[in-house]
């Protein structure tokens, strides 16, 4: 009896026992999350703000003051050690894998045996003025060898001789206005344009479309100097002996022109340079205002309306040709520039993701300058080896980024984006699936004012995320975000009560990226006051001048706004890397497109007779903005109840906003222009830096005002509408549920 | 004391309990697997069973049956009912939705009051014998209205007269030799050719190159008999009153001409008719053998070399005209055909993954018939319902699979792959980032032989893997599995002891998503011996002829065949969709490019003395295809050690298998042919039905033949190879370790 009843003791306290380790057991079972993302994001932000306050403006400093000591012209021997010394310094800084990528492309430079200039030649053929050779050093760099003196890469060859016949900007305006109302034709003739207003390479195209047998572009002070300010070096004010280099290209996207739509490899096919893309027909030359003076000063024909007058004390007349008393000289361009195929070197370092190695979030910018790059590029070539010394600092405290970080040194940007374009040729399959965002850090400073951010519609909300968390670099305002110090500057008024952001233009190496790829992209520096400051970039912009010491003396003395900008592209891309959920909004894209839907149909609204005549109509464009409108909020809505302890649930929806970018791009290219390819976003034809919402509709549009068939002008703008209404539905699909 | 004592021990046993909970708290937490997929697959196997088993040679025979009683052209009420219905019967059957998508598409219809025919006409123009308005109607079928008598949709209308000139087959050397060798001009001339070859496109897009005013298609017993079969309804030959209907378009992949690149829609800007892609500006008319004894017994001129030569009683003679004695006789083409944009209809079924339901798996076919559609497509189509219904049986004993299946019934298919391509069109942002594959289903029979399979490499094993679970239906082989059947009918010899897979070409639906989007594609049929039987595709190929009946009685009596094929369709969608890897083979991949890349380079290897003087290399192109292989090879060996627990790590592969095919498409598209994109596999320029390796570098090497400036067409060669080359290499990188 007593064993028995111990046993039943025994048995009962077992199944006491066991049932309390069962309902354990269950309850461990059950309790453990399926995934352990979910307290991921909070350590992120503790990181990211370790991030942020690593990044200093004396090593911004010291980044700006080494890169900029020698000229590092693409597929120069200088441009290549130093590509090898960022490589060295990024794996030293900690970077998993840092490697060159050399493409072989086309470059230009002028003839070191037979310079460029310009000559006003008299009747015997006697050369009786020439612009200058060269710009005048500026001081400390006397014994530095290797400025290329100021030319127009890729210029044609030539001597063309004529009249000069002056055309303000040289837009396509100025000409129809020089040809239709002042009765002016150019064929045959040089002419004279200033700097400013458009993209140089269009004001080319516009010139030869015209038959002109030569184009030079002149920097005039209304355009490249601020009142007040000195010339350089007492100011940051353009001297009359400089002048602003730059390509001459129209490649509207294509990279390497030899090579277009594939990288320029080995084993890759050129085209002869006959074939070449966007390289112009016709001599241009680039000078600044002392010599522009020499040539404008006796010119004859009609004085100009005054929005035609630059700030020269000539009258700005037209021509063509000289006034009476210099009638017989004419104006000789001599121009030897060669173009030459040049093995040119991108970085490429990679910080490999933990959880997603294959989604990338990529920091580039290219390293190549003209001349010493002062602020273009090494501002932001400085801003982001600091970015990288930041994150190298972080990964040795044990964090990894949740995705891969793709940092990225572009070579020949200035010749053309031609070493970004190429990497995203060659990566084009691999991006297009993979990339999230691109995060552009050309330079990042072109006046003292406040912030200025391009991005696409779907990282607004994240640049203000990050202001918000970066301290304004202003004097004075200790304690003050970047957003409000933004904010108070530059205020989104007609729109809404938020800083202002723009549209992405190009210019820059987004642009393959972005346009080409439609991978979401924005770009970030500080800025000049654009309601007062009317001069074009800033005024010694591709000119020798461009030194360290005119940011050091003039623009950013403590180096507190580099650091600032810093903070914003590295925290951008610290947040698309790092976020569980990818930090990426449709419903402000939504809200964009509405914006932008409305302004293209007020565009077209100015021709209210032909929108009946030809049947042409916005309300398709107008309901597939409503339906994307409502996938937007609707996949917004879904987020709420997302279980984000699933892998495979987060992925997914991750995927949906990394490819919102994407469902903008029309494989088909817009008409004439198959790289560039984003149906929102892309350059207007005539002017490669203004970045228009729905390019397509806007070209077709931009054209009515000059059509020959106006019927055929308007079916063209009825095919674009359609187009962009198919693409916005198309996009609208990628955000419903999918299946 | 007592009380303490008490005390103690319900702490000590209160420790105790606690610590058993603790204990299995713990097991319990770490017990639990973090994802449940490891034990899936076998699960899915046995269900990938009894979905095989579910398949039922009565189930075919009757969808065959009822889907056939009624003529069903694209575009028609009876096509339209017929869509209703099978949407009713795959929402029985358990689908998750299903929904009929409408486009509006350019059509073509004979004209109802003016019938189209040919005549011969005497010198006052009389009609002196006239083509039939029909075929004669089977037995049975009396009574049945809207019977589309033989046209060519998309003829050009008109009534040219003129001599004939017989041209063969109509292929690009079957017009040099006439024009080179047998010196005669076709301009002006009504060419007749014989059906089969090529297709009928490439004929009539041949005709017009070289200025014909019409051109006449008829079958030949040569190619369109079987030796020894009688004629239906007797046997399965065609009857000489019996012709095959057909598009002459030549598309090249766009889809709806009128809105080439763009979905149909309401808001799709359409072009005009005269702009519209592909269509013919000649007249073109189908005929049978009875009528075309009549038009070539007459003619005149040289007898052609044998292999011009068919089967009927006459000499074949090659005109122009006809002989003495009726030299006066013309041909008179008379074609009233309308074009006409109609609304067309696919029906699209979803049955949602369980797992990724973003990852999509598709199975289409078409609806739309010339007539009944008794094999094409309807046995296609009985097919897909048959795997809807054996689906819908699993669903409901509570299988789901991972991924979504997605079934499509196309319509105008024969119009040119329309309702196919427009789908593609709508949706291809968001197949190109989420569909695994595309398996087509047309028709499913042309032979009672054995299997033919075409499809991409990355299939190939897993091919053979389901025909080794299906039965073989042939009689006498019980017990035989279908690739033992298959693999003794038809061994691959040459390069490996298996049976024999082919490329795909075009002319069915798979097209838009296999060589425009780059998404794995295969198709499955039973054919007949290639070895010994000569004629093109099937005998009554299009005609009215292809019935019920013609199925039941002589192609596949006890619809084994067809069940067979359903089961190699079915069991490759539900092992793409279900396994938790995809089995997708990029090593299998890479040994067809080596095989390619030696083909091509052998047929440049015709050329030895000018791939001296041109400095044409393959080299590039090898040296690319070892990369992809060593990378293959790599990647494969990885998923060794993949772990198949961590859901993120399953997807990055899966999705680096699913983006391979994709990595072959040139976004620029061919030569003339922007739809047509993908660098490894598209039909040659020459005929959209064979499938040509390097397409690109074979048409550049079918040019030189012919080709006036050889510099400039070797150029070609070289840019070719080096397109193919740099796919290759970017298709490579796709399957390196993302970071």
């Amino acid at each position: 009896m007593k064993t028995e009843s111990r046993l039943v003791q025994w048995i009962c306290w077992l199944t006491v026992i066991t049932s309390f380790f069962l309902t354990g057991f269950i309850i461990g079972w059950f309790a453990r999350p399926s995934s352990t993302d979910t307290s991921h994001d909070e350590g992120s932000r503790r990181y990211l703000r370790e991030f942020l306050d690593e990044m200093r403006p004396e090593n911004i400093r010291d980044h700006l003051r080494k890169f900029t000591r020698l000229p590092h012209l693409a597929g120069t021997e200088q441009n290549l050690r130093l590509a090898e010394q960022i490589k060295g310094e990024w794996l030293q800084y900690g970077l998993d894998s840092v490697e060159m990528v050399p493409y072989d492309v086309l470059l230009s430079y002028p003839n070191t045996s037979q310079p460029n200039y310009i000559s006003i030649v008299d009747q015997l053929g006697n050369e009786v003025f020439n612009t200058s050779l060269s710009e005048p050093v500026p001081e400390g760099y006397e014994n530095v060898s290797d400025i290329v003196p100021p030319y127009s890469a890729f210029s044609a060859q030539g001597q063309p001789v004529g009249d000069l016949v002056y055309v303000n900007y040289g837009r396509t305006e100025d000409f129809f206005q020089l040809e239709r109302e002042m009765e002016i034709n150019v064929t045959g003739k040089i002419v004279i344009v200033r700097y400013g207003n458009i993209f140089r390479g269009n004001k080319v195209k516009n010139a030869m479309l015209h038959g002109a047998s030569g184009i030079i572009m002149f920097s005039d002070p209304a355009d490249y100097c601020a009142p007040g300010v000195q010339p350089y070096p007492d100011g940051w004010n353009l001297p009359g002996g400089g002048a602003q280099r730059g390509n001459v290209l129209n490649l509207n996207g294509a990279g390497d022109p030899l090579t277009p739509g594939y990288p320029a490899k080995e084993y890759t096919y050129r085209y002869n340079l006959e074939e070449g893309v966007g390289l112009p027909k016709i001599p241009v030359h680039p000078i600044g205002y002392h010599d522009a003076i020499q040539l404008l000063k006796n010119m004859g024909g009609d004085i100009p309306p005054n929005n035609w007058k630059g700030a020269l004390n000539v009258s700005y007349r037209i021509g063509p040709g000289f006034t009476d008393g210099f009638s017989t000289q004419k104006v000789r361009m001599n121009i030897h520039t060669n173009n030459q195929v040049t093995r040119i070197y991108n970085v490429i370092g990679k910080l490999r993701g933990a959880v997603e190695p294959d989604r990338y979030v990529i920091l580039g910018g290219h390293r190549d300058a003209w001349v010493f790059g002062g602020i273009d590029p090494v501002t932001g070539a400085a801003v982001v080896h600091e970015s990288v010394r930041s994150a190298g600092k972080l990964l040795r405290k044990g964090w990894r980024p949740r995705r891969t970080i793709v940092f990225a040194s572009w070579d020949a940007e200035e010749f053309g984006l031609l070493g970004s374009t190429e990497w995203a040729e060659e990566n084009a399959k691999v991006l297009q699936e993979r990339a999230v965002a691109y995060i552009n850090a050309d330079s990042a400073i072109e006046g003292m004012y406040t912030l200025r951010i391009d991005c696409t519609p779907s990282l607004h909300n994240l640049v203000y995320d990050i202001t918000k968390q970066v301290s304004s670099p202003e004097e004075g305002e200790e304690g003050v975000s970047l957003y409000e110090s933004w904010h108070k500057r530059d205020n989104w008024t007609d729109d809404r009560d938020a800083p202002r952001i723009s549209k992405l233009g190009s210019g820059s190496d987004f642009e393959a990226y972005f346009i080409r790829l439609g991978i979401a992209a924005g770009r970030a520096r500080y800025t000049k006051n654009r309601k007062t400051e009317r001069y074009s970039s800033y005024p010694v912009y591709h000119s020798v001048y461009e030194t360290f010491e005119l940011v050091e003396r003039f623009y950013d003395p403590s180096f507190q706004k580099l650091r600032a900008v810093a903070q914003v592209r590295g925290g951008l891309i610290f947040l698309l890397a790092d976020s569980q959920l990818l930090p990426l909004d449709a419903s402000q894209y939504a809200g964009s497109l509405t914006k932008y839907a409305h302004t293209i149909a007020q565009l077209g609204q100015k021709h209210p007779d032909a929108l009946v005549t030809y049947g042409v109509s916005f309300d398709s464009l107008f309901s597939a903005v409503e339906n994307f409108t409502v996938a937007a909020r609707d996949f917004h809505e879904r987020l709420n109840t997302l279980d984000r302890t699933d892998p495979i649930q987060v992925r997914m929806v991750n995927d949906q906003l990394m490819y919102l970018e994407r469902a903008f791009v029309d494989p088909l290219g817009l008409p004439g222009r198959p790289f560039y390819r984003h149906v929102i976003f892309a350059p207007s034809s005539h002017n490669k830096y203004a970045g228009e919402s729905f390019p397509g509709i806007y070209d077709a549009l931009f054209d009515i005002e000059h059509a020959a068939n106006p019927k055929q002008a308007w079916e063209e703008v009825r095919r674009q509408i359609s187009i962009a209404a198919f693409t916005v539905h198309a996009a609208a699909m990628t955000l419903t549920p999918p299946a």
